[in-house]
């Protein structure tokens, strides 16, 4: 029954849409085939994608894309609609896979509306578009394809809200697999689980609730089914949710076992699932995340009020299933749902518990009101600790980790730490969920877990407190974070050319140490060196203080950019942060 | 049947549990005539009291409070719970009326569990709460109020959809006036009336979509019914909703009939509404809100794809009742729900429509996360007019308008202007109404509207070009939006002691104009002002690149720290910010 399918002859979803169902059908499996060998060469999303190809072959063989309109939801899902669209070398060619992103971007095809890489904005984003061509008197149909897991998001809700009064053509594909990254929390879950066992036909009904037609595809991975459904909602003249069950990681075995483990992974062996990522995988460093939560399952023992909160993203934080059944009640996941996990920090201190929230440097920002009003204004004692706040992070233009550190350190009574290496981050971990005075944001350092046994631990956190790693003169190079071992080597560097430069440490980056600055007023050149964009960063503040001395101030860091994949290595140089552009511009700064 | 209240005596709500329930009636009509004096004569939240008075004395009749926690959300209906927590004499006594602020607040009274002023958090807070309680086997109430307008806030959802998985007591009290601020936009709310109209039976019902247990009171103004209902939930272990419909302005006709008008208001006739601001009341000075709604109703006609978007608020952005009806279906109000209405902006520009959000500054950050990715990552040329994001605005600790300068100047690719009179302001707004290059903040001036003709307008503010409003020599003052007549006032005052100060508006707060700075490299002294905090902020940017060079740069603003009910002339002068002080600061500098 099988066709022949020649993949290098589909430039365009019009080269599909001649098919017969059968071809339709040979058309997923010859997908599948090279997005497998992709994925395991590769790594990248697994389940999401191998999911949704059935689904995304039959919204571009019944809709008319590129004028109707296709938003995806975070667009984790979207390797196949590359494929189909103009993108298939880059899943065929292994010397083109790298051509791609691994999310919609309009800067490769018209038919990526947006470059989205955070959760839930789909149904907003399309919203808006439904709401222009209504005033411009289109008919285009306009699909928005959010996921199970995405629906917990906030503006979601707010999304779905709105939509509902269009009162036009408004198609709200729900993708559920059961799944979130990890499993699904909240509510709506058994609404939707109650609604896939009943063949869609239950009374209560999240979608209709909300002021929506509902239908409902039992089998979401069968082609025939999904054209009919699609078919039958095409050009539809009102807001219409199309509930499709399909299977994460369809086609393969590992990942339809192992959902979670498959969400995204780095490259792995297709038979059996194994990481490929290096030969001494067995041995794999050390990381802030197991540090984190290995910490964290310790002193929860000794704590029982000390609770360990997610918004859907455990294993970035080093809570994997077995750490998740070990912390018992004493883990929260909220889902994808950040405003919720900051909010209800909040109330966990204020009801006498200690929160410590794990969160993800990109997607702290979905919670910018609540870090202000809800904890900061109300100086619950939370602790947050920012992971992937580095340029040594997460590298795609949607997940960039630059931005945390001036959003929150501006923000007042927020206390935002910044440790150097290990020993330094569990001092400050600890001091924070032992004091009930204030809210603190621990910030974990970039790169690789640095080891320094050298560091002056205190037992007070809450005043701002510099260390002077390095004494010296002249010269004075503060080091934040990430950045002070590049100071240090800097200043060795300087002090082999008969300079002799103060290195500092500042702990922290939302108040100065003015007793520590002021004596460097009468230095000649002081420079930062900060792991986030300059602007409203820590640095600009010391050259504010500084504004009226004689002191020259350098601020190191990122430019305020976007960046897309950037090398690290290469940015850093860009940027002057290696140790040797650091030695060379003061030696500069000196003349 | 009226019995007669001592309302002195009501010192904490065990005062009212003993009294019966004819009692409690006439202690509602007890409360509800001084409420009426201190509004009409001191302004305040008047709807939203009124509507939940008798519902609030239930609340504590009925529930163990202080023991027994509750979260009131947005706290605007808050006023009847502070008489009977120990602060009637700020609600009888004109001398007293100030005693306490207009929201909950912990340092008033261990009945207000947190200082609040968004909507939409009391759902999340509550959560938080609960898990407490029951991580250490606790076993009282929590309890949540929200009203209809702050569910469609995407914060609400998420702690809804957290809310019902907590598996023990959990109360969330929907108060359902069939009102946000102004009516209510959105899916749910078709839901809502459904259930209103029905006594609660209808099948199709989010919250029980939801996962909660359901219980509906159609006399929410009712004592008897309501205390009925909260004993049947009091110490249930399961999460339950509470929907109690309730009439907004209870009590008072015009309030009644006029329920936008009356959500908050400013003093007024108690007999015939009418404002009591001023006696030239009829001739009120021209405000932005008003300038920029009569600019955008008139470009309307024109431009059949501008869009004004509100998110709850069209009173703030000159968008009454009248002008709304007028731009038809070229306003939309999204709710209260500001991620909506950034994202779905981003999707209007994507779609070829031209976006206009006005936004409340204390607001928009709670859309931190669509302004960096849905709309500054994907430039999409919408504009947003930013209103009271100014230290001559709102002065609730809840509402202040310091944070939005940096928090948006910060963001890559997000072009923020800071117009300093109505001349500017309107050049700017067309300009970015017509170009489709890229995203657009424009902050509106705080203070009164100031008219300036000699003001240059240009016909392209995409790129930095500072406008030189006085040339000058040795001393430059930068004034940023607000500020900038100040700036020229201190310049007069330095140019009587033989100085020739420049005066600079750098029109833009997001770009340096590096052409025109660097003329300034070898003044002596460079001051900034601007209208928000310093940390993180436009005069930083300026001191950073000066950091190496020997110009003295002084930054003026406000200091990194919330502030409550602050008087604006006071915190001018605390931080510098007067022509003398600025003048007085430019002769230290030079000495």
């Amino acid at each position: 029954m099988e066709t022949n399918i020649d993949l290098q002859k589909i430039n365009s979803p019009a080269d599909i849409r001649n098919m017969d169902e059968n071809e339709l059908k040979s058309l997923a499996a010859a997908l599948r085939r090279p997005l497998l060998d992709k994925l395991s060469a590769h790594g990248g999303h697994v389940g999401p994608n191998l999911g949704m190809i059935e689904a995304i072959i039959a919204l571009h063989y019944v809709f008319n894309t590129p004028d109707d309109k296709i938003v995806f939801d975070v667009s984790h899902q979207t390797y196949p609609h590359k494929m189909i669209t103009g993108r298939m070398a880059a899943f065929t060619d292994p010397n083109h896979y790298d051509d791609v992103t691994g999310y919609t971007n309009p800067r490769e095809s018209e038919y990526d509306l947006f470059s989205l890489g955070h959760t839930s904005s789909a149904i907003a984003l399309a919203s808006g578009i439904a709401k222009a061509r209504d005033l411009r008197g289109g008919k285009e149909n306009v699909v928005a394809v959010i996921g199970d897991g995405s629906l917990s998001g906030g503006v979601a809700f707010e999304g779905l809200d709105y939509g509902a009064t269009l009162g036009t053509n408004f198609i709200v594909v729900v993708n559920d697999n059961d799944m979130s990254i990890a499993e699904n929390h909240g509510g709506i879950y058994a609404d939707l689980r109650l609604l896939r066992n009943t063949n869609g036909t239950a009374d209560n009904n999240l979608f209709r609730a909300m002021g929506y037609a509902y239908r409902y595809v039992h089998y979401g991975n069968d082609i025939p089914s999904l054209i009919k459904m699609f078919r039958s909602v095409k050009d539809i003249d009102h807001p219409v949710v199309v509930h499709i069950n399909t299977m994460k990681g369809m086609g393969l075995p590992v990942a339809e076992a192992h959902k979670e483990r498959f969400h995204y992974s780095a490259p792995f062996d297709l038979k059996t699932g194994a990481s490929l990522s290096s030969p001494a995988a067995a041995t794999e460093p050390e990381d802030y995340a197991d540090i984190f939560a290995n910490h964290l399952l310790m002193r929860m023992k000794e704590r029982p009020e000390l609770v360990a909160i997610t918004a859907g993203t455990p294993g970035s934080i080093g809570f994997g299933p077995g750490r998740r059944k070990e912390a018992g009640r004493q883990f929260v996941d909220v889902g994808i749902a950040e405003q919720q996990a900051v909010a209800m920090a909040s109330g966990l201190a204020k009801g006498g518990a200690r929160p410590v929230v794990g969160i993800v440097s990109t997607f702290l920002q979905r919670a910018y009101d609540q870090f202000s009003q809800d904890i900061a204004l109300n100086r619950q004692p939370a602790t947050f600790v920012v992971f992937y706040g580095s340029m040594f992070g997460m590298n795609d233009e949607t997940h960039l980790g630059f931005f945390d550190l001036g959003l929150l350190s501006n923000i007042p009574d927020l206390l935002v730490l910044t440790p150097t290496c290990k020993e330094e981050f569990l001092a400050m971990l600890r001091w924070s969920e032992d004091q009930t005075k204030q809210p603190v944001v621990i910030r974990v350092p970039g790169g690789e877990v640095r080891s320094d046994s050298s560091i002056k631990i205190t037992d007070d956190y809450s005043q701002p407190d510099y260390e002077i790693v390095r004494e010296g003169s002249r010269v004075a190079l503060i080091g934040v974070g990430t950045f002070l071992p590049t100071m240090k080597e800097a200043a060795e560097l300087l002090s082999t050319n008969g300079l002799d430069p103060m290195v500092i440490n500042p702990r922290e980056v939302s108040q100065l140490d003015k007793t520590t600055l002021d004596q460097l007023r009468n230095f000649d050149v002081i420079v930062t060196a900060e792991d986030g964009i300059i602007d409203g960063g820590y640095g600009q503040k010391v050259a504010s203080y500084f504004g009226d001395a004689k002191v020259k101030v350098i601020n190191l860091g990122l430019p305020k950019q976007f960046r897309n994949r950037y090398n690290a290595a290469e940015l850093q140089h860009e940027c002057n942060l290696t140790p040797e552009q650091i030695a060379e511009l003061v030696q500069k700064a000196l003349k």
